[in-house]
């Protein structure tokens, strides 16, 4: 007899065709876990295939569970399992790593050329219980909130990113103030940095929010913004740059306020091609652009546990909105107004 | 005529031969600088010299006036000087570097071979006015309270050792509360280390600075060292160990508890040779020993003034004593007895 | 009575106005040197100049001595200078850093705000005699020939991207094959670059002195150049690329044959803004685009001398012709044609 | 029925119990490869296991068959492999990281807390056969000669070290001229370092394999070798020091003969604690002390075998002696004459 579990279920390659719904629970491989889900929460990724863009319709296979952020309790280990057990408190790294490539084979999993994603080419955590690879749990602290503990996976996109910024005491502008800027805001104030500008536009609530999580300044984006951060730093400009917008003014700017000799760390995703001038902005004054994408497998996840763990950060304000599972169409909504943080669901109460 | 001011001068070859007397003040050459002096503050190294170990017999050519220590306005500017001007605030650095040997052209004038420095090998702050190269001043914020001000040569220390271990989210050991390791509690603990495990031998007055600066625990130094800093950590160790006690034990114990793999960061100063088991304790665990000296010029400094920028460091309960400058002979004392954080001479008032 | 020399003047503002002709031997200030001057080479900027291209017409003055490439002899030095001495073989850094600024003084002198450059914003080499700042004088080994000597400042340019991209046991692309793409080449080849693939467009006389200098493989730049590196590397792409053309395919070839984590080092300057397809080619695979910019002062140049003095690089067969000061004319034709390596001009035998 | 090898097995708790018997072909877990062996080579270890002293006593249990230097090809993968295949030519890291570890998560294998070791803890390549978990297996071209591959892992460790020391460029010196060391003077060479300074004591044997191998001067270990390396270096000092001994004498030298602000890579291993003068070699100086051990993995591997490629190294003057398995007893005395480089055991012959 097959038991049974509510889970949000993106049923066909259309638009907005997720219904909440009883289907299996996973059978779960020698090698993986069963997780029981408590609260996940919602990316800008699960929008887009909620609406079923371009990209989704080339990646996507349905019937899918999505959800790659999560806090949970292990039900069951696979018998090769020996990193968890059943009781655990756990959250999942989403990038699955092959392990055998070149990249995995030399500390840079995060880019490893067979990558596959929790919640986009599996199912995923918006339902009651997750098959998760062992390898991919990441054991949570006894005393860390739920609610933080499922914004671990974009929390580590920005500790990720502020890291590779190595930020204490410098000046920095941080572009796009969506959760993930947001969270590197809170990161960079709480690593020290000596000011903190945020760049972000027309979100108002999100500026606020910018401002209560440690900004110094939070500018609007537009044609004056690199003579405002110019002018903030005395001509100077901003030691690192840290862009999460991708949108392409945003660029242009980040690469004229970064002083000499800095850098620029880009982990938001442009939607096509960005121009940029590289001979005067970036090589004549050996700036540097790195591109970062998801978290350092592991080190990344041991980084972002000892700073939640040191208590100088308080994301309780960036958690604005909380829904149960079955108001997961709700919930979307709220992701889509961009009036918000982050958005949970609490699913185990579903 | 020759117009005077009041120092504390090393007069003789012999211990505590020190004098507050009137001296005429110091001619400045092109590339210098006459700085009015408005608080200063002692070094251990200043309690050396009026002791007249046999460093400084070695060293020193008296008299002498003392003090690497201090926070003042540059009273006039020699005619080569373009980088200060008369009224700026401003400390300095203490080295003074060649500019022409390797080190010094490849960035590490901190090491340079022909280094001199302020009141060791020419006259120094505990006076009204002092003669400084240009090249070593540092402008500080018109924020910056004097006291705060005048310990950023210490400081400075602490924030070379501290970034040298990159703590963010990492949990350190730090070896050795005189005044620099309780500076970097309290650095490490602005820049979120995960968890901060002071080591003291004795001293109950500095391990209780150490907490109210923001170390998680504090050991008392003595054969159960290593065993309750493993026990603290689940038996995984430290991520990285800072030493700043000198003492032959504590860096027995710091390359006992560094995780494999970490890094020991060195600089308080040994008596003598001391003995390490580097087969087990460092090469077959892949440690790192890094010697630590003085400040990066300037990055330190430059860090250091941002991170007290960002508001995260609070040194107040480190200044401990203050003393007008012809109380010096008092003040030294203080120091001796080791039952304070920082002691600071108030010299304007002298 | 002012004594004269010979140099090759550039005249006015308008092309070609570059005449040798005879002018007063410079005078030198107390922390300069008179060099005589030996061999001098040309660079691309140079032809930029002759030419008088808008870049020229904005930033230089009439008349100037060209030239920042050179090797020679002390003549004189002034009063305060004591780390060279007449008779000693020189060469020089061609910037100038002012020694003041945030970038100088964290050791990234080569990104100084206030750079100024030999032959460029004050006279150059292409003379009997040239004055320095002392600081720019590096001394050259009694046996290094002075041909090489005299193109240290592009080896150093080549030398600089090849030491930021870690070559040894890497397999790499070099994108432009003109003189400091195939020095770069050279250099790469003596660093064990397990593998070489050398990218040039249409110019078969540089293709051939690339094998030569060490490059396993060259392939002419077009529109099938991606798929054949992929080809030759199993599919995995370079561990590094570096961009000496300053062209836009290029740039589009090199941020796709560079492995996920990898490195692109940019040091060809590109005539106006580049589009970069930075989602998929950088941000998503974790790749680095570095800006790289004159030489690391004076890093670069101790390396240099370092690589030069291991005898395994052999720049021999770059410096293709020779022409006496007075032929200056002919020489830059030479350099225009493209159809060589690096053109030297002999000037004591002028 | 069971198949049969040959293979030299270490039989007793006591010195020199090793004999060449016929013992059964092991079989292999889903996860690990049957390797034929071609070729093996002999390590230090070997002998120091064969005399069975104190260490040995303490780590290994007999019977046991030894070896974990080797070149093969896969007879048969596990059902779970798919890295590798029957057929390919292989060598193995004869370190097998646990993976789920601290150091294993964060790209730090090669200091796993729960290391084991091929030929020490397990059956090793001493023998017709050997199982190999698959993750160790590395592939090596089919242009690799069989006597190079084998010695593939102490050459990782001269690469580890050399690579640590970033020698481009650099003076060096290299204590301890035995395999590993003079296997760290040719990639050293092969580098490019400026100038190498190889010392050893009393093996004149040694002294001259390094020059061939590429040392520029080769130096006894005595009294006098601090004077004699500075006074090659003009008093500068080496930029790096690369320590293979295991003998504290070198120890002294290497921290004396190093550069203000160089570093000192141990890789050799000292019989019990050394004495240091930390405070005015290391901590005054700013030097660095690098614990190094194993490789990197796989980073190492993938480096070792690019410069291999390169073709700028030459191992073949390093193999001195070639033995058939069966002579076993014979070829570990020459390793202990040490009158040798690397001794290789030809396997598939015996």
């Amino acid at each position: 007899m097959v038991e049974m579990m509510t889970a949000a279920v993106k049923l066909r390659s259309a638009p907005k065709s997720t219904e909440v719904r009883s289907v299996p629970i996973p059978s779960i491989g020698p090698s993986e876990a069963l997780v029981r889900v408590k609260v996940a929460s919602i990316c800008g990724t699960d929008l887009h295939i909620y609406d079923w863009d371009a990209w989704s319709q080339a990646r996507i296979h349905t019937p899918l569970i999505q959800g790659h952020e999560m806090a949970g309790v292990v039900e069951r280990a696979g018998e090769d399992v020996t990193t968890v057990a059943a009781g655990d408190r756990v959250s999942f790294e989403g990038h699955i790593a092959c392990g055998r490539c070149y990249e995995c084979r030399t500390g840079q999993a995060h880019v490893c050329r067979n990558l596959r994603i929790m919640g986009i080419d599996r199912d995923g955590a918006f339902a009651d219980y997750v098959s998760v690879p062992a390898q991919n749990l990441v054991r949570n602290d006894a005393g860390l909130p739920l609610e933080v503990a499922t914004i671990q996976d974009p929390l580590g996109n920005a500790v990720h990113t502020v890291m590779n910024a190595n930020v204490p005491g410098k000046t920095i502008a941080i572009f796009g103030l969506g959760p993930i800027g947001l969270m590197a805001v809170a990161v960079a104030k709480a690593l020290s940095a000596a000011r903190i500008i945020g760049v972000e536009k027309g979100n108002e609530f999100r500026k606020e929010l910018a401002k209560r999580l440690g900004a110094n300044e939070v500018l609007e984006s537009d044609g004056s913004t690199v003579e405002t951060v110019l002018g903030l730093t005395d001509g100077d400009g901003v030691h690192e740059a840290l862009e999460f917008s991708g949108a392409p003014p945003a660029l242009a700017q980040a690469v004229k306020v970064v002083r000499s000799g800095g850098g620029v760390h880009l982990l938001g995703l442009f939607n096509g091609p960005v121009s940029v001038d590289l001979t005067n902005d970036v090589i004549l004054r050996g700036v540097t652009l790195h591109g970062i994408t998801g978290r350092r497998m592991f080190r990344t996840w041991y980084e972002m546990q000892g700073i939640l763990k040191s208590g100088n950060v308080d994301l309780t304000p960036l958690i604005t909105h909380r829904f149960p599972l079955p108001d997961y169409a709700q919930a979307i909504e709220v992701v889509r107004s961009r009036a918000c943080g982050k958005v949970v669901l609490e699913v185990e109460e579903a």
